[in-house]
């Protein structure tokens, strides 16, 4: 359990040490934010230099304030802190600490053990940390500014942090452009102990927040963080994680000291635990803009009212092409509508008041489409013409949306001539954008947040082992090394079969005539070699397909043994080369594939110090398209029977299996079995770091797995 | 030809029809639009009801102006229109018209006549006219501003044109925020007369224009701006054309009289002749921005400079997903900006140069980017740290973008205070962004743009028949209604043996004895009824595959004839029904879909009036995973072998017929030629309306064709 982060954000007195006289310093920038911010708890200037700072007393060390210290502020050089915190720790027995000073890990090895003995001393007087090397935090809750940045945003209920201080400053930048009000703000930086995880936490745990962002670079800890969000689901969570693509990865590295997870991974599970991912910070702050201003958007049907075609007929494509309706005005709103408007007027949605409306005009249809029940939100476009009413138009959506219940989006288009109106929609909380995507965009996550179901009901909680032979789970052990390892293929038959997978009748054998006897009641057969280092086995002419006689059996065999020997002397590890696999030939049917990637390292189920996600599962067309359509779907396991059918859907080739054409229903449920099965193996050996398997075939009462291959890590 | 409309938006003098007093009207507002733009040739107002207006002379009619008279703008009631153009034209000889009234197309039958009564009179006097239903337009080259737009932009060099006024507007409120200058400013409204070919072939013609931007609802003509464009090459052409999904055509439909044509033929059409299609208008402004004040980025390889890790990061991501790369510097780039950089700024690109950075910390790095063979562009990222010189920066950006050959793109990240910054690298033309990606995007446009392969020797521009039957053209003819009609199968293989289409080998008969002579050389054989009416021949039983004996064939013709005589009640057309198809059957190989499309009438090749593209060619994945997949690529016809080589490129499944795994190259010159026979069938006969060969099966020598449907229609 992670311990409180209440007291360090809700102090009742601070202390900053590293005040200087010099105002331009951060220090002085900080104490002096405090107090201009209307804090009302107790402030202390720390600083052994002065008696007196800014009017007031300035004490030698924090041990030396006479009142109750609850959190301290450090703005010294890094090479100090450890000293100064192990002293407040004791004998203030503060309860946090905000690390505004840079110098740590950072800057590398030498940052890293200043950072560790911090931690190390904050853990022993259970002192919570903010930082190092950040802006520090604002709180307008309790009217406190404690941070260095350069303006305050008003006081309203989002709550955002940022892993980044710059990203910080940008964003109160906007905030304030657009009025955008928050409950809390804060800058992490190197997260050495208070992470997004307890900021996020405390967000979604506190009344007076309603929407939550945040920017990470990388992910303290995927199950906790996946698990917590999944568990609350009480208000809006947007994300913005960089670092997809590889180069970026190195950007990360080189500026923040920790490498990013496996992108796919995270944004996988992120989305999977209703978190709302944004590409970039547009879309973060008109996303947090709409969530805290807006009532919910429940359903998808906008109605779409603007004084202009043109725009009309781009939000119409756009709301579309975004998974939105146009929603279909009842003909009793239409008749209403009409009777509004001048002749010329379209009161079909988009309903269009025409160029010379004046801002009286928009009135009726807002008012109108209020009442209509098809309409789930609306969307008010404005354009600058001749004798538009800017303001007042502004005034009058501002009116319409304190009455309505439903969601109203303005879109004023256009620059300096429109920017009045759009301020006046800023000052009175209504979302307004610079053009009509952006609104769109925003409506379209709104209706996905809304609409995504938060039941976890089909989300399997618990992690459940079966039973496993000891015998099994030694020999995966003997081969679990730091490095990812194959299972042999005899070990991942005997895994195949504990776990009741449905593979082709098979034997591994050095003898022709135990194989002509095997195959007698199961042509046409298959014969290859079982070998980790032939990979793709048709390149190699170690595979032969559809044998349907004993002399075909015999011929190919002999022919194996002949390729064998061949590769035999190219080959490191011998042993690996050793034999020929006879199997049945499964005909017909749908080829498959099933995947299976593990985020972090074995321990991930019973580690808290393991970072990763866990086991992440992957689903669609087997056999040669696998590569060439990517026809995948991912999720994060574990897996209720409801999340596996889910994820079966969500590929094209599912529509294939469900009887594309007239082919029929293949075996879905053997499908869905056949994921079951493969979750519990990999939960009951986390060792698991890889599988493959590709194909598996689905015939009309079978799913088989033709070909599996499973890798091993600690 | 079209005729130059040079007269009309470069006029030497001008008359105003409907100037009154009131100086709100829009006949008073254009007047004196034209008289504050410093417009220097003859202006004279045109209104019986007064003597003098605006201290000076007005005139009863155009006739009654004693001097010269180019153009006339027109701002009375659409009903008095016809008869003062034709006065006008008669007794001045006008060239041009500027119809700024509505009341013509746009509201229906009524308003349709008038405007075919004006465009007649225009034919006949040979009078170019700009609208009805339109703003009129800015031409800053000459200082003459003909609009009743609110405000007027600087000069310069984009070209921007716009079907719908409203969006002139609001464009017009952008510019004026960015300061962006434009030579050209045209509304076009109902486009009687003058289209936007008319529009982006003047600005591609003229010398003062860089970039042009047009906002499209319908093409006027699909072939013409097709070959216009693709002729001239010569500066960037941005188009915004929505109407994409079928509701948004419905909102098209209802305001502007006229029918969005295929959006995806349209999208395909005009990337395909090099123009860039923007899906908002925001990326359109970007762009017209970009391209007027930036030098070419010729490569893709791009440097960031940023004051912050985080928006380095983005920017990283970013690159990478548009397309473009993170410059990989030289070393002596990194040791010289090591050199001039703290020790804790990051060398490798994004370079941070830390959040303590004042303006002059961006000039080095800049500088030695300049000079990097291995930079195409750079992007400067800022965000207002605590001692971030916002407009010092600005200032240094410039300084370096006058002398850099390189394009220097900026991100200011924020709001407020940001802003005085972002004014001033607009004030000088340094294009600025609000968030990293937007610049990012712009970067990538332009990359593509400049990249595109202009050369149009690969396209085949001329239209070649080949000589084909009279008998079969007579057959065809017989068929083509004003409906879609297919062709029997009979005529289908008879068009494919004149077009040299490899089809398996096969005979239609009723005759069991006749069948097994013909099958006795070509097992294994397929089976089935010849019918347009079983579409889906697999869901009615009477599809036999894979027949190997005469035993087999017998029993499968049996059946089949039962089958059609059971089906024969139900068909409406007898003579649909009427034969069983023996063929080939094609065994392994992969499976291929061609398809034709016709955008417009059969006459498109040859009538000017036809308004559509004429035939797209669609190839991709065939069988049963087309419809899966839509793994399909889609091209204007004509091509050259180069073209239907992209073509094929262009999709997925052409990695497998080039090779994935070992399966080995299948005949890849086969499927050109067969695409190539496609394109000639097509367009020797231009009744072809719509084509689908589904399954083509391509083997290690052949493309065989073994299902063709053709539709035919004027």
């Amino acid at each position: 359990m992670r311990n409180n982060i209440n007291n360090l954000l809700n102090p009742k007195s601070i202390a900053v040490v590293g005040v200087s006289k010099d105002v331009t310093k951060l220090g002085a920038i900080i104490y002096n934010n405090i107090i201009d911010s209307g804090y009302e708890g107790e402030l202390y200037a720390v600083n052994p230099k002065y008696e007196e700072l800014f009017d007031k007393r300035c004490y030698p060390s924090v041990g030396a304030i006479d009142g109750d210290v609850e959190i301290v502020i450090f703005v010294i050089p890094a090479k100090f802190i450890a000293e100064a915190l192990k002293e407040a720790a004791e004998q203030k027995g503060i309860k946090g600490a905000v690390i505004i000073s840079a110098g740590f890990k950072e800057i590398g090895e030498e940052g890293k053990k200043k950072e560790e003995e911090i931690i190390e001393i904050a853990s022993k007087y259970g002192v919570r940390i903010l930082g190092p090397n950040c802006l520090g935090f604002i709180n307008t809750s309790i009217g406190l500014n404690a941070s260095f940045a350069t303006s305050s945003p008003p006081a309203g209920d989002i709550f955002f942090s940022s892993q980044s201080g710059a990203f910080c400053t940008a964003a109160l930048d906007i905030a304030q452009k657009k009025n955008m009000g928050f409950a809390q703000f804060v800058s992490y930086g190197n997260k050495a102990d208070v992470s997004e995880i307890d900021l996020i936490e405390y967000a979604l745990e506190s009344d007076d927040v309603k929407v939550v962002g945040s920017y990470i670079e990388e992910i303290t800890d995927g199950q906790e963080l996946y698990n917590m969000i999944r568990k609350k689901q009480n208000k809006p969570v947007i994300l913005l994680t960089p670092g997809k693509t590889e180069k970026a990865k190195l950007a990360i590295s080189s500026h923040t000291g920790s490498l990013a997870g496996s992108a796919e991974v995270r944004n996988q599970a992120l989305k999977q635990c209703g978190a709302m991912l944004v590409e970039n910070m547009n879309t973060m702050f008109n996303l947090l803009m709409a969530f805290s201003w807006s009532p919910p958007l429940k359903g998808k049907r906008i109605a779409v009212v603007t004084n202009a075609g043109g725009p009309g007929i781009i939000a119409a494509d756009k709301i579309i092409t975004e998974g939105l309706e146009l929603a279909e005005l009842t003909s009793s709103t239409q008749d209403k509508i009409k009777a509004s408007l001048p002749k010329a007027a379209s009161v079909v949605n988009p309903i269009d008041v025409i160029g010379d409306a004046l801002a009286e005009r928009y009135a009726a249809p807002i008012g109108i489409l209020g009442e209509d029940p098809n309409v789930d939100g609306i969307l008010i476009i404005l354009t600058p013409q001749l004798i538009t009413q800017i303001e007042e138009t502004a005034k009058l959506i501002i009116n319409e949306s304190r009455v309505l219940k439903k969601p109203i989006f303005a879109a004023f288009l256009g620059g300096k001539y429109v920017r009045s109106g759009v301020e006046r929609l800023y000052d009175h909380n209504v979302p307004v954008f610079d053009y009509v995507e952006e609104a769109i965009e925003v409506m379209a996550h709104m209706y996905k947040y809304y609409s995504f179901e938060r039941e976890a009901s089909h989300l399997n909680l618990s992690i459940e082992n079966v039973n496993v032979s000891d015998n099994t789970r030694d020999e995966v052990e003997k081969i679990v090394t730091e490095e990812p390892q194959p299972l042999p293929e005899k070990l991942v038959v005997k895994l195949a079969e504990e776990f009741e997978i449905d593979v082709p009748r098979q034997m591994v054998s050095n003898n022709i005539e135990d194989v002509v006897n095997f195959c007698q009641d199961k042509y046409p057969i298959v014969m290859k070699a079982t070998t980790a280092d032939i990979i793709h086995k048709t390149d190699e002419k170690s595979l032969y397909l559809n044998l349907k006689t004993e002399d075909q059996v015999r011929k190919a065999f002999n022919e194996l043994q002949i390729t064998i020997a061949r590769l035999k002397d190219k080959m490191v590890d011998e042993k690996n080369l050793a034999d020929i696999l006879i199997q049945e030939h499964i005909v017909g049917g749908e080829e498959i594939f099933v995947g299976v990637n593990r985020d972090g390292t074995s321990e991930v189920y019973s580690n808290p110090d393991d970072r990763g996600f866990g086991h992440m599962v992957v689903f669609g067309k087997g056999g040669i398209y696998t590569e060439v359509y990517k026809d995948l779907a991912s999720r994060l396991l574990p897996l209720s029977r409801q999340g596996i059918e889910e994820i079966v859907d969500a590929t094209k080739v599912s529509k294939v299996l469900k009887g594309a054409r007239s082919s029929g229903t293949l075996a879905m449920d053997k499908v869905y079995d056949l994921i079951d099965k493969i979750q519990s193996m990999v939960i009951s050996y986390p060792e698991i770091v890889s599988m493959d398997l590709n194909p598996g075939i689905v015939t009309d009462d079978r799913a088989v797995v033709v070909d599996l291959k499973v890798f091993v890590q600690k």
